[in-house]
């Protein structure tokens, strides 16, 4: 499998920074851009990436309409298609992510930085909303956001909620976890549900127990994330929930993005605010 | 003071119960209807009201500006003017109520059906906006609201939460509160952030002890109600805050509504969604 020779990193404190949707896939697609996504392009729309054989394409579909909290579906492509126009003209999903993830049976076998090579005639894109949008949304509304304070991933944890199957699809939804005071808890629900393609408003708070969460100081996913005593656990259907669908699937083909390198596209945050 | 002979009540479950707030305000000014206006003309908005002396009218007017939440104001009148047309044509609030509390110095000097007696030249009126609106969409939307399944007063506690004063007026603020489970909790933060003009979002949830509540078990005002092993307290401002900020005032003269007796108007709850 091909990886570039070099990858040019671009400072990130040197100003050089990708601004736009467009200019960040260019940076990605030229190698200019190697790392993880976060911070790049502020305000435009950062989603997680699955492409499934089209033998499975339309379980999988109809799997993300059953469960549209953790499968907030942004984009589907055509079979065959590598194209995603609504997220970008110029977007080609072979070359436009940092790297990818391709499994076979289930097995992950390559983590290439372009799936050029691995494209197939029957391939569908399925573009996911991302927690970064309603990140975004939430910071600029001054609520801290404990994870990022610390630099660390967010917790993330199975639960006790079964998704809504489809065909071969099923499994637990996985929530991400953030921390905060009620009144931070209260603002959360009403930023994050004008945001629905971006996984919404929270699915639960308080009582992790109530959900399965048997400790919350051990995520299955992700960083522990402290909680002070003035704070409550804030719990969001997450996208991990389709990868880790997928995963029990053991579909023959996949290729999904690798973590923290997202698709970036042109749509602004702002554009999916429902009011 | 003057009582009316007989008070003609309704049967309520004889079908006459007045449909509509201008019927509703039709039957209690005719003393057709002399009970608490509970259940009375669904879906159309009643109020809290206050009636103070123009010398305090600019400080409470401020007060409810500042304090949105607990005093959501639905109309003000002009000084001496019983009427408050932008919630009903007719409306004339000297006979509207079934029945009012009248305070000379703090103390309650009278109960009456009237205040036409009471009436003077300085007076205004303060129509705030109450909980039966929202509780009204919760229910709509299918969330069981325990002290109405339990036919009891929702409980209320004073917190430490203070109100922002202005000229005389300050104090606590006075919560109501409701058991929900989180995803009801979730769901009811939603609902009532549609209706800013009758005390909107809750305030707080969870964690009691963070806002000055020792015991849930022992409302300040009301009846405790039950909170089972999946539910959790949610916290709105209370319509009382205004009265009991104006109680310690001990204003030379004011007039409120009875406790249930409150002004039904000829707007509908759902014309103050803001979506």
């Amino acid at each position: 499998m091909a990886q570039p020779a070099s990858v040019a990193t671009i400072d990130r404190n040197s100003g050089a920074v990708p601004s736009t949707g467009r200019a960040a896939r260019q940076a990605i697609r030229r190698r200019e851009w190697s790392g993880p996504t976060s911070g790049l392009a502020p305000g435009y729309v950062q989603g997680n990436l699955a492409i499934l054989p089209g033998s499975l394409a339309s379980d999988f579909m109809r799997f993300c309409q059953l469960n549209p909290k953790p499968c907030p579906l942004l984009a589907v492509g055509a079979p065959g298609d590598w194209r995603l126009p609504t997220l970008g003209d110029d977007l080609d999903i072979r070359t436009d992510l940092c790297r990818y993830k391709v499994f076979r049976n289930g097995e992950m076998v390559d983590e290439p930085t372009d799936i050029t090579k691995h494209w197939r005639d029957d391939l569908v894109i399925f573009a996911l909303g991302c927690s970064f949008s309603f990140e975004d949304a939430l910071m600029q509304d001054g609520i801290e956001l404990r994870h990022i304070t610390n630099g660390s991933t967010v917790p993330m944890y199975r639960t006790s909620i079964e998704t809504t199957p489809a065909g071969p699809f099923h499994g637990p939804l996985v929530v991400s976890m953030r921390p905060l005071t009620p009144a931070d808890a209260i603002r959360a629900v009403q930023i994050t549900t004008r945001f629905p393609a971006v996984h919404g408003a929270p699915v639960h708070l308080g009582m992790p127990e109530l959900i399965g969460i048997k400790d919350i100081m051990k995520p299955d996913y992700g960083d522990p994330a402290q909680i002070n005593a003035d704070e409550m656990p804030v719990f969001w259907a997450c996208g991990v929930t389709p990868q880790s669908v997928v995963a029990t699937v053991k579909p023959e083909f996949c290729i999904t993005h690798y973590p923290g390198c997202m698709l970036v596209t042109d749509r602004k945050n702002s554009e999916f605010a429902i009011m």
